[in-house]
Order: structure tokens, then sequence, then C-alpha cells
């Protein structure tokens, strides 16, 4: 029997305990033996919870439990989650976490700590939330040079521009609504303003190409300004505008990273992913295109890919995965070079052109990548 | 460094091949060592090929070369596909295969070998061709119930339907284009009446359930008797007509268990799904429904697989990842009581139901089931 600690019982911490006693039967079958959650650490109390009994304040209970293999980090953010997690892995734990903050900004400093002190350090659940992606990435397509990854990876932005199409929303209206709903925050600046998928980007090209790929290099433009009848003209064109984080690596080595709103056409399975949902294509040099789809966000399935880690974390408890990447810098290209077609629109008159890099493009008040 | 042995150097073996040579720096990379080439067992020569010298006519020297840790068997059928396959687990050798036949019909058997001999055997290649399916279904989502899974895993009858649909051919000029293009074979019996994707099925079931699906158990309707007429009153319907495999268990533990051609509405995914592109849906109670798409054949896609499971298998050498499922027969539901739309044909005419079992529906020339 191995026992897990969740630090931070949130919303996917919460989950991650309510996935845990529920399919602990599969969870046991997966892992080769059984799954028992023995702490859950948080500043507050959870009397009405069934999990209540669990809960401790002092982090350092788990720290120095020995039976405690594997610590869940739902906490968020790059402050307590980030001492926490060094202190776990120090002290030879193996650490699962959905903290994209803390993956993008200090991922290769705990993966390398992970490394050194022979565990594993699994993020899953940090981008596409419940979708299997990064496992995926580096298992099943380890015999591929990666070529590309385009992706929706945030499903607040796609939620409101689904929205805006679908029933003629303007922005700040549709926003209010995912706000309503649930699907956006109280504060939704980092996904309104493409950071949120810039921290994914950054993931996702780490684990692909090995070297460090800052969320500061990656080009952003959120949809704060994207307009009714820019979503109104994508779909007229045959297509629907969608906030896509692309990355992709030329045969100079040359990695191009940006996170803008895309016109993308009907031909593209992309066009087709609509409300909260994510997909993300990764592109093969033997597989060609493979797409992962589905729920992005959300308590339970974001704690599936949680637990989905924590059983893979069990599987090699002495014979930790290895995944990182190195310091040196990524060779960065200029977006504004890559061909493509674009939309472009100035007052109420809109075009999309022939493929052209971003120089040969007349002005416009709005230009927006076309993907086919 | 490991050593590798081919088994049939054809469509899917020369690939496997060509991918080991040209992404050595990253196989190896992702398997923690080395991957080498050390045999290629086929009955004839080839001379003209890159790897031709590393070609024996004698599976024996494979079998009894203790360097040979993995065998990749890409000979297809269950003849001599399965006596080596058999003798290669025997000798303790990790054996990898894109053989659906093979492991729909013997599976189990060969599973438990394996297990025996603590070695892995690993078919990945063997539904969705390229897709990472399998691994994701029984690693990533292994903290899941598993519900349902539904999905287009026949990229022939796929391209077929999809060329009717779109330049409007009877089946049987559909079906000549698709051989003259080299997405059908010249016996295409088992793609056009839906065993391969009865096979696929079955595997997927079996993985996802525990006890073993047969093939004889799979209610199956193939494509071909569709007419045109129904592919083009499925796209006036709002979908598209497409070949399902289906997949679903209840809560009483039945597992319901079908292929046959579906309208499947612009809604779904599956919809949107041409070509010759697979996709599958795998719906878990935390994930929710996830989707997985890419290229379902093809020589270099299924490489792609059968590659991903050598680095799996040279990652576990010691520690086999024990999948498998037991004799125990499922308990079997009865489709005809399953309840959905109904697309119903008599003559030219043509309606969509409201939902009810097959019990209920009245006399028509066609029905097919409609997916939302």
């Amino acid at each position: 029997m191995v026992n897990v600690a969740i630090l931070g019982f949130g919303t996917v911490g919460s989950g991650v305990a309510q996935v845990l006693a529920e399919n602990s039967a599969e969870i046991a079958a997966g892992a080769g033996e059984a799954v028992q959650m023995k702490y859950i650490v948080d500043v507050r109390d959870f009397p009405d919870s069934p999990f209540g009994k669990l809960v401790t304040h002092d982090f350092a209970v788990v720290e120095q439990d020995p039976e405690v293999q594997v610590v869940v980090e739902t906490i968020g953010g790059c402050g307590v989650a980030l001492a926490f997690t060094r202190r776990a892995l120090e002290a030879g734990k193996h650490v699962v976490t959905s903290n994209k903050q803390l993956v993008a900004e200090h991922g290769r400093e705990l993966l390398a700590l992970a490394k050194e002190k022979g565990v594993n350090y699994f993020f899953e659940a940090s981008v596409g939330g419940g979708i299997p992606l990064l496992r995926p990435l580096f298992n099943d397509l380890s015999g591929n040079k990666i070529l590309a990854i385009k992706g929706i990876v945030n499903g607040t932005t796609n939620y409101i521009l689904t929205a805006m199409q679908n029933r003629e929303l303007e922005l700040d209206a549709a926003l209010k609504e995912a706000q309503a709903l649930g699907y956006a925050e109280a504060n939704p600046e980092s996904d309104m303003n493409g950071m949120d998928a810039v921290r994914k980007a950054c993931i996702l090209a780490n684990l692909s190409w090995g070297r460090e790929l800052k969320p500061e290099q990656v080009s952003v433009i959120g949809i704060q300004n994207v307009q009714l009848q820019d979503v109104r003209n994508a779909q007229a064109a045959g297509g629907a505008l969608k906030l896509l984080a692309w990355l992709s690596k030329a045969d100079d080595g040359q990695i191009y990273a940006f996170v803008e709103p895309h016109v993308v056409m009907g031909s593209s399975m992309l066009c087709h992913v609509d409300e909260a949902y994510n997909a993300v294509i990764i592109t093969g040099n033997a597989v060609g295109d493979a797409l992962f789809f589905g729920t992005g966000a959300g308590s339970i399935p974001t704690a599936s890919a949680v637990v989905g880690d924590v059983v893979d974390a069990v599987r090699h408890l002495s014979a930790p995965r290895g995944i990182g990447w190195t310091e040196e810098p990524v060779l960065l290209g200029d977006p504004d070079t890559l061909v493509s077609r674009w939309y472009l629109r100035s007052g109420s008159e809109y075009t999309v052109t022939e493929p052209c890099s971003a120089s040969q493009l007349p002005p416009a008040e709005v230009r927006y990548r076309v993907l086919d």
C-alpha cells in the first residue's frame, strides 16, 4: 500500500480526494497496489467533508512521515507551493501537480531536484486539464522528432469566443456569463491576456525539445480586444476565431512560439472545438498529426490527470521516468517571418490574404493568422 | 544498448526500421539508452534496402541470441506470427506488435505468457495506427472507471464514406478509388464487413474492463450495403454517415458492443473526422470525454506507435507493465435495448426519430443509430 498526501484542498485537491476514494479499485489495479490518502494539508478545516479527519495544518507532518511516498500539490502559484514541493522532493517523496505556473517557471529546477533524489515530478494536469497529453508526448511519441504543437489550451477564452459566435454576445457580456457559470475566475486577467496559454505552451515546448522556453520569450496577443464583428467574419469565411498556442521547430533548429487569436478554417479539427473544451495537435515526423481533445479544466477532469500521475508514480517508485530539460536557451525564431494566410480588417471591410509573411502585409486595424 | 529484431519486413516492418534509424537520437533519449536493429527476419531478401544486410531467414537466430531483448512482430495474421511471438516470449524477450488480429484472438494467452516470463507484450499500433490510444487508456486514465468508448477505427471505410459524401460517388466507385490510392487492400473484405473494427473494439474492451470480449460476441453491420442516398440524407440532416465501433458498460455491469454505420451529428467531433483518419472518444467517470485523433494506418505513422512501444519496453526491461485480461466471460447486453435516436429510410423517404429502443421502431428498409 502506498500513502498519499494532498496539499491544498481547493477545487482540484478536493476532486483528487473524491476520485481516489471513488475509483480506488481501478486505481489499485493500475498501480499494482492500493493507494491510500493519509493527509490533506490546508490552512482551513473541512469538518463537513468526508475527508475532514485527514486534514492537518502542518506540512512538516507530511514531510517527516516516511510512510508518505507520493505528495499531490494542488495549491497553485509559486509561493508556498514551490517551498513545499522542494521540501517534499528533498525528503525523497514523489510529487504530482496541476500547477502550470510553478512548472513553467520552476519546472527545470524541480525536475533536476527530483532526478537527484531518484523520484518523479509529474504534471500531466498542468496542460489540457484531464486530457492525456504530456505522457503521450514523452512516452508514445518518443520515437518522433516533434515538429509542431498547435492547440486550444485555455478553456475560459474558448468558452467566451464560442458564446460570442453562437449567441452574438459582445466580449464583455460573454466574459460575465463565463464568470457566472464558473468558467472564468473573478480575476480573469491571465486567461484573457493569454498568459495562461503561454505557460502551457512553455511546458509543451520544454518537454518536446529539451531546452527551456521562458514565458517572456513567447509572443502573445490575448482576446481582450477581440470584437464581435471579427468573430462573425471568421464564421462567414468558413471558420471560427480561436485563441491558439503555436509552437514549431524549423529545420535550422529555430523555435517559433506565440499565442494569438487565429481564424481557424473548418477543414481543421480545431475549428470544431467549442465551449470550454481544449484540443492540441502534436505533429511528429513519424506520426503526422495526432490530436488530443477533452475537458481542459474543472475539478474532477483535472483530478483524473492528477490521479493518472499518482498511479504512474506508484508504478515507478524506484525507477523514476527522468523527464526534464536543460538551461540551454532555445534558438528563438521571429514569428513575423512565418508564412501564413492572414485575416485583415479595417473598419467593416475584411479580407483573407494569400500566404505571406507579416512584413508583406498592407496596413490594417486588425490582423490575425489563418489556420487551414 | 538494447538490440531489436524485426519480424516481417513489409509495410509496417520497413517503416519501423526507417523510424528506428532516422529518429535514433530521440529514441535513445526516450529509452534512456541506444536502441539498435540487429536482425530483420523475412522469407525474402532485400538487397536494395539500406537494412538488407540485417536480413536473416531463420527466426531461430533471433530466438537464440541473448543480445536481442526486444522483438517487433509485424508479420500479421495468426499463423507464423503466433508461433514466433510465443517462442520469443518463451525465450524471455519483450514483444511489440501491430497485429490486431493476433491480439484480438490470442492476446489473453500471450499476455499471460509475457507475465509469466517477466516481459512486456505491447500492441499500441493494433488500434488507431499511430494514435496514442491504448497506453493513455491504461496509464493516464487508470484513475477512471471507463464508461464508454466510441470511435472511427477503420480508415478504409472512413475514406470511402468521405469520398461518397464529398464527391457524390457510389460505394463501388469510392472503393475502387480507395484501392487505387492504397487506402484499401485488393481484398477489402474485413474492412468493408466491419470485422477489422470488431477486432479493434475487442482489444479496447479487454483493456478497459479486464474480461475477454470475443470478436464473435460483437454485433456487426459493415458498410457493404450503404447507399449514396443514405450518405446524402445524413448530410442533409446535419451530420455524416460514419462506421462506428461502440462499447459501453452499464451500471449493472453489462457490456454493449457493436460496430454499425451511424448518422453522426455535427455537434460530435466524430462528425468532422474525414478521409482515412481515425478518432476514438474514451469516456471515463472522472475525465468525461477524451478524444484521440490521427492517422490510423500507413507505414510510418503505424511505425511511430510500434517504436513508442519499443521505447516503453526498453524502459521497463525488468519491470513489465503487467497489462492483461481474464478468461471470465463478459456480461453481454442486447444492443437492441439501448435507447438512441434513429435514422429510418424506406424508399426515398427518411426520418430521424425521437430517442427509443430498437423494438419501438416502425418497419423500415434502412435503420442506423444517430450519435448526437
